[in-house]
């Protein structure tokens, strides 16, 4: 048996979200699993970082999976990325141990969240970005999302279906910063809520409208209540940009995405 | 009679192209016409700066329209981009007098090819670059780049199907440069001939992974001869990015294309 680990860029407009959830609509997982179950002529069951939800995409989600089947790295990929439907492409692979697990090793997941804010809606991107006209009180935004830094609960950032038996993250980095007519949200934690990126861009959001101060997030935290909170920003513009091990798995690691944001660090 | 000049933004990849070619494809002219005729209540008839293949894009197409129908600038815009697909999107509309006219009294077109380059293929901006896994020698398809400047009579760069009665342009710019994983090239000219462009970006892709040298343009000039020049590059990575007039009929100037690209200039 060979543990393999992966690293997957997808485009989630057309799926379910990663996770196999109702029949009918695929998941970005099951499609996969089929075309590498095709590879390997075996099935192959995939392990995720994370979840997604439908429409979100992204640009290095990592998972692991493990078969009998004896391939070369380089057969793995391209056996499965001239099968994989367009909007899916495999970027890398690795041979890893049994220790390895995507999920229940990942140490931190991060998102980037896209926002173009220009007066017309965009044609191009127009399911890779969340479009807002409004002008949008930036500074104040840059501010607000510092104050989602550290440790805190955050009930009221999680959607009511969240399933996680506990409410409190880490969160290492929130960082807001513009980029042409682009908002860019970059935030890094231990681990996310069901909708937890989506709500807290749904609050910047509305601060930078002006619908309320930079102050209203600390009671918001207090209420530990989702009803207490903005709203759910529409997952077209989320992307999930990496996942991280401990360093003696030493995975690749491919420049952040999304890659036409030519974004380093 | 009231003229008005619009800037369309578009994705190509499902359209027959800028003009109405054929039946049961829909072009983006005509898709653009039906939906103006509903906000006007009239028929519609649009006239582009010029004309873009299938599957190609367009970040400020230019065109005009003449209309007895009384509307102010925002309500046409509205009006019609919230009837219009999501992957076309009018970006600015101006009233202008009966001199202007969107094709001739274009000086100049400009288009921006964009090369995605690195091992794996892209799942986001799968339909809006070109991908090449191969490594390229950047450095000389700079300099062959700039071959192509000046005037010249481009008959081994276009197309057979072409419809212009001579094949002589002059090339203002044709600079190709480096953005992260992405080689853009960028070219101005007072007109272009049918797959210009793209014929342009096979050969520089030709250079950059050595197939032949940069003098070998002076002879595929000489043959005057498509035989004689290389390939013609796919039509996913074009954008048709504005057109030029004079100064007098002061149309907007939104920033170039593709917005996602983030390039000033």
């Amino acid at each position: 048996m060979q543990r393999y680990a992966i690293g997957i860029e997808f485009c989630g407009t057309q799926y379910r979200g990663w996770q196999t959830q109702q029949a009918g609509i695929a998941s970005v997982q099951e499609t996969i699993e089929k075309v590498l179950s095709k590879v390997a002529n075996e099935t192959i069951i995939l392990h995720g970082a994370g979840r997604t939800d439908a429409g979100v995409h992204a640009t290095n989600m990592v998972a692991h999976f493990d078969t009998e089947a004896i391939r070369p790295e380089r057969g793995w990929i391209m056996g499965a990325n001239s099968q994989l439907p367009k909007d899916i492409s495999i970027q890398w692979i690795k041979c890893m141990d049994e220790n390895f697990h995507a999920r229940f090793k990942a140490i931190a997941r991060r998102y980037r969240y896209v926002v173009y804010n220009a007066p017309m809606r965009p044609a191009l991107l127009h399911k890779q970005v969340t479009h807002l006209y409004q002008d949008l009180d930036v500074k104040k935004m840059i501010t607000a999302a510092a104050k989602f830094e550290g440790t805190h609960n955050f009930e009221s950032f999680r959607a009511a279906a969240c399933q996680s038996n506990q409410p409190v993250r880490h969160v290492k980095h929130c960082r807001l910063f513009e980029h042409g007519r682009y908002l860019v949200l970059d935030i890094q934690a231990d681990g996310f809520l069901h909708h937890m990126v989506r709500n807290i861009m749904g609050c910047l959001l509305e601060i930078g409208q002006g619908l309320y101060d930079i102050e209203h997030i600390d009671t918001m935290f207090a209420a530990e209540d989702r009803k207490a909170a903005g709203i759910t920003a529409p997952a077209d513009g989320l992307y999930f940009i990496q996942a991280y091990y401990p360093e003696h798995f030493d995975l690749p690691q491919p420049p952040l995405g999304p890659q036409w944001l030519n974004l380093a660090e």
